[in-house]
This record gives C-alpha cells, sequence and structure tokens, in this order.
C-alpha cells in the first residue's frame, strides 16, 4: 500500500469509527487504523462424537414463562466433544498458512478479540496484516458447548473467584493481593495488565472449566488441523500441551508453533517429531517471583530442549531480557500487546512465512 | 458504488475467497460478494453481578496433567451473570442505528454467524449492507460463561437430545421424526433447512441452558441496550421475551423490534409502552400441525393486537401467505435464508432507519 492510499485510508475512516467507538466504548485507537477488509468470515464447529444416555424418566419442561410446556426426554443420543472456530479470511492474504489461535484454561477465543479496557487484540492485529485467522473455543469452553456430568463428563467443573486469576496470572503480588478497592489491592510494580479499566471485563470472560476433557481437547483440535492445516498455532496457557500434542500428531500439517507461556507440554519422547517446525516460546516478566512459574518455565525450556536435542529450531523471548518489562500470564491484554504482537509477526517473517 | 468499481472487487475477491472457502469448508457463495469493509470489530461483556460464596473447603488443583498444582479456594467473590457482545462496525454505515441481534434458548450468537451448511448468515448479510451489527451470547450461554448451581443458579441445565430440535424447531414431521438414518429420517415436506449437509452441524451449536435465568438475561440486555442504543433488536424465539420485556423498560431506546418467530411475549398490561415502536413478527410455515406453535402464535399475535390497540404498529409476516413455502424455526439458517433477511431490511428501509 502506498503512503497516500494509507492517509486516504486514515482519513476516510476517523469519523465514522470515532463514533463507533463511541458506541462500543472501544479505544479510540482503532479510528487510526485503517479498514479491515475481509473476503469472507464465518464460524463452524468440528470434531465431537455421539454418546447414548438411557434409562432416564421423560420431564415436561416450560422453556419460557407462561409458555407451552415441551416434552422433554432425556433418553437417547447426545453430541458432545466439538468445538468452535470462527474465521477471518483478509482480502490481501499475506501469511503463507492460516494462523489458528487457541486460548487457555477457563477461557475463550474472546481472549484474542479485544483487550479488557477496549483496544484491540492480537485477532484484528493479525487480519490487519493480512493473516487468515481461526480464533476458537475449546471442548466444553464458550460457544463450543459442554456435556452433562457425570453421565459424559466426568469429572466436576472448576470456578474461578475473582481474585484467582489476579494471583495466579501474575497481575497481582500473590496470595490475597486483590482487593475489590484500588487502594488495597497489591499489583505487581510495573504490571502492563489493565487492572484499572479492564480486569472487571476480564473476569467476566472467565467461563468454567473441566480437568478432565484434556483427550477431547486434542481430538477436536486435532480435527480442526487437519480440516484447515497448513498453519501456524499460537496457543497459550493451557493450550500449550495442546499445542504440542496435536503437532506432534500432525507434524507435516504444521508450518510454525507460538507458545505463549505454555503451562503444558508436549509428549518429550516424541520431542524428534516437532524437529522439522520452527517453534517460539514466549515469557512475560516476574516469573522468579512466583509460586509456580519457575517449576513450569523449567519444564518448559527443557522440552525445547529436547526438540533442538532432536536436531528441531527453537526460540526462547524472555520479555525482560529485551528489556519488556511487567508482562502478565496474560500478554495478548496487556498495555503493550501489539509490541509483543509484532515480536511475533517479525519472527514468523523471518521464518519465511510472510509474503 | 458504482457498477465498475463493484464489478472489480468481485473479480479481485474471487480467488482469495474461492482459496478461503476450501479451506473453511464453506460455500461458493461468499466468493461472488464484494469484501465486507469494517472500520472496527471486537467484543465486550456487559451485566453481571457479584455472589459471595463461604464456608468450603479449599481445593489442590493439577489444571494440566503432570503440571504445578495450584491452590482453589472456592470461598469468596464470583462474576455471574454476565453476557458476551461481539460487534462489527462497517465503514460504509448505512443503517440509521446499531442492529443487535438475540439468540434463541439453547442456542448462541452463533445463530446468525453462518450456517450450518456453510452459507453466510443474517450477521454476513446485515454487516454487508452498512449494518454496525452487535451480535450476543445471553447470560449462562457460550461465551458469557455459566455460574455454578445450586449455589448461584438454582434449577440444573436442560440438555437436548440430537433429535429434540429437529421435531421441536419443525424440521421433521413431529415426534419420532429423526433417524441417523437419511433414508429413514421424516422432513416436512419442501423443509428448507439444510438437513442432509447442515443437522449435525446445527446439533453442534446446542448448549446447555436454564429455565431460572430469564431474569438474569433480561437485566443484562437492559445493560447492553443501555450502553449501545438506540438501536434496533432484532430477537428469535426464547428471545421474544427478551426482547419485548427490554424494550417496555426502555421503550425512548428502540428504533423497531423485529420478532423471528417469538416463543414468549412482554407484559401485555404494558403493551402501550412500544406503540412508538415500529414492530415486525415473522412466522415460518408448518405451523398448523405443530404440537405447539399454534398456540405460541396465538399468544404473539394477541400481544401485537394489544400494542396496536394502543396505537402501535405491528406488521405479521406470515412467509407461507407470501408464497415462501418450508421455512423452520430456524429462518435464519433455512436455505432461502436471505430471501427472508431481505424481507426485514426492505422493511427497516421502509419505517425510515435505513439511509
Amino acid at each position: 500500500m502506498t503512503a497516500s492510499k494509507t492517509t486516504r485510508r486514515r482519513r476516510r475512516s476517523t469519523g465514522i469509527a470515532a463514533g463507533a467507538a463511541l458506541l462500543a466504548g472501544t479505544a479510540l485507537a482503532a479510528a487510526q487504523e485503517p479498514p479491515i477488509v475481509l473476503a469472507e468470515m464465518g464460524s463452524f464447529h468440528v470434531g465431537g462424537r455421539l454418546v447414548e444416555i438411557a434409562g432416564k424418566p421423560v420431564k415436561e419442561v416450560v422453556f419460557t414463562p407462561g409458555g407451552v410446556p415441551a416434552k422433554v426426554d432425556p433418553n437417547g443420543t447426545y453430541m458432545a466433544e466439538q468445538m468452535y472456530v470462527q474465521y477471518f479470511i483478509p482480502q490481501d492474504k499475506r501469511g503463507a498458512v492460516p494462523l489458528l489461535m487457541w486460548h487457555g484454561g477457563g477461557l475463550t477465543g474472546v481472549t484474542y478479540e479485544t483487550t479488557p479496557d477496549g483496544r484491540e487484540g492480537w485477532l484484528n492485529y493479525f487480519i490487519r496484516r493480512g493473516w487468515s485467522v481461526f480464533n476458537s473455543d475449546a471442548v466444553e469452553r464458550g460457544r463450543a458447548g459442554w456435556a452433562q456430568y457425570p453421565d459424559i463428563f466426568t469429572g466436576e467443573p472448576v470456578f474461578l473467584t475473582i481474585a484467582n486469576p489476579f494471583e495466579r496470572f501474575r497481575i497481582g503480588q500473590g496470595e490475597g493481593s486483590w482487593s475489590p478497592d484500588p487502594a488495597k489491592r497489591k499489583v505487581l510494580p510495573g504490571s502492563q495488565f489493565p487492572v484499572d479499566d479492564g480486569y472487571m471485563n476480564f473476569v467476566k470472560q472467565n467461563v468454567p472449566r473441566w480437568t478432565t476433557t484434556d483427550a477431547a481437547a486434542i481430538a477436536a483440535y486435532t480435527a480442526l488441523v487437519d480440516k484447515i492445516c497448513p498453519c501456524v498455532i499460537l496457543f497459550h496457557s493451557q493450550a500449550g500441551q495442546f499445542g504440542f500434542k496435536v503437532a506432534q500428531a500432525r507434524p507435516d500439517k504444521v508450518r510454525a508453533l507460538i507458545a505463549v507461556e505454555p503451562a503444558g507440554i508436549g509428549d518429550p519422547a516424541q520431542a524428534a517429531a516437532l524437529k522439522t517446525i520452527p517453534t517460539l516460546m514466549i515469557f512475560g516478566d516476574n516469573i522468579e517471583q512466583d509460586s509456580r512459574w519457575p517449576k513450569i518455565r523449567a519444564g518448559d525450556l527443557a522440552f525445547g530442549d529436547a526438540i533442538k536435542a532432536a536436531g528441531g529450531s527453537v526460540d526462547v523471548i524472555e520479555l525482560p531480557q529485551l528489556g519488556i518489562k511487567g508482562n502478565s500470564h496474560m500478554m495478548m491484554m496487556d498495555k503493550n500487546n501489539l509490541q509483543i504482537a509484532a515480536l511475533i509477526q517479525n519472527w514468523l517473517a523471518e521464518k519465511g512465512l510472510y509474503r
């Protein structure tokens, strides 16, 4: 795009986008960007299996107060363990392959859409740069739906208090750091997380999650890779094990892996399966003093070493070592989220995946 | 847009969109359309309340197999009853106000995104025509998340067998009409629902739902209207009561109501509150022989008559009376979904809401 075209596009978009920003409560950042031009957008579900349930009594359910009762027979065939994918195909495609975004535990694809204080997220960033992005909700999260327990899912769902992610995602200074009173809240010094404008919005993004559905999630992600790839997979936190394990199952389908603070890894015995896939791991700040992250990171780095020992290529970015300080576990939402996206974009270009 | 520009855009998009369609498994219909040009897109959560839970034992949870255990204290403050909204603001805005899309029971905003056989849905249709669209997941559906029960939600969630919507949404010929064997499946004659290519995909879109969360859904939708409107609200099925009741609570914020087979209504005693809001009700085919829909439609029409008696304007479209046959309860997914969208678009233009 020439400089004059860029200027014209920006001028055209400002008035409308500013009005839209007012409506949506979003930041004005978007108003400075040219429009997002999509050849296609839509969604689909993928994966899933049929499960039979028998021997239960028929119920009458009034779905709407004062409505007409409907017979609901709980016996029969259920769909379970499918996942949801929303896709955005830019008009001017510059990514060599589609980019898949996989969220972390207790979250959904919302992770990448917008920051909790209303700035643009990584989804928009990569679409704007010409990547076809497939942003998904894993099995039992968000629009994937979830299945009844204990009949289909084993175990019970885990719900998080509003205080839990504040501590666990390295926004606050460990246990007891959250307080509804901003004056009493102990935020990590220099934190990039948009606490004041965004933490309560972030909490609203949290969804229940099981700890017993990993195999189902991997099966659905594998079905997604079989449908869409070759591709790049960008994955976060809980999806660490999903990204690495699915790539180990389908190494010929994956052109690069971007592991954002992976909380789990692939099968170390099969590290060699990843030797042809360029891999990037990114870690934020304040890991040393955390109760869990030094050990998690050590496991990630050891797994990376195993891939390298097998002849693979693993790059590790520790943001503080680049002078980028204060990033939380939710770096795609942090105030400098687009700076980190640019590091990923540059790495993908270096790997020859951008034209 | 001039004719030559349209032609050029179409030509430019075909190659890319065809590739994308191949990737995404979508129909080629999109390839014949010009690109979707957005000034902005993003998402947010709205509404919700804080709930305290106390007196439960602390658990250790291993979130990832082989991972580092984390302490999860179930006591504390939870966020509950928020809802999720994704927005698309076109570059060339032609709708006078934003268009809000509210889905039906056991479903999410996916209802409007794409048809289960991969054609474009009403979301794309209205964005392409210059409407700012806010497509949402109601409280406890999809990306809204859901709250633990019985501690926060009362009652239990309802799960549907794959056979249930086939009968209840007037795709099949009543009870027992679903069969996994296409040869034994009793589809209503002339049905517009994409059964063979889409029914199992539609089933994957179904999510659990409560029957005890209506007040919470209305509270969150009201918060959404307070944030975004003035607006037009298009609502389906279970959201019948939500659309009418929220409009009754905020009549000055709503410029038009489009009730797509509403399964519930507003407060008849307050019908006069809607007298300044042009209202359109749309019904599909095969209602007479259904076990529930004649009574539901009668309630809808009586409510419409009450609005008219108070001086309001209510238009009713019974699709078969226009010669449009075979539409199911899920008409936004039926094969002729864009024909029905065009009826809505024309009605909005007639009401002076399109420029």
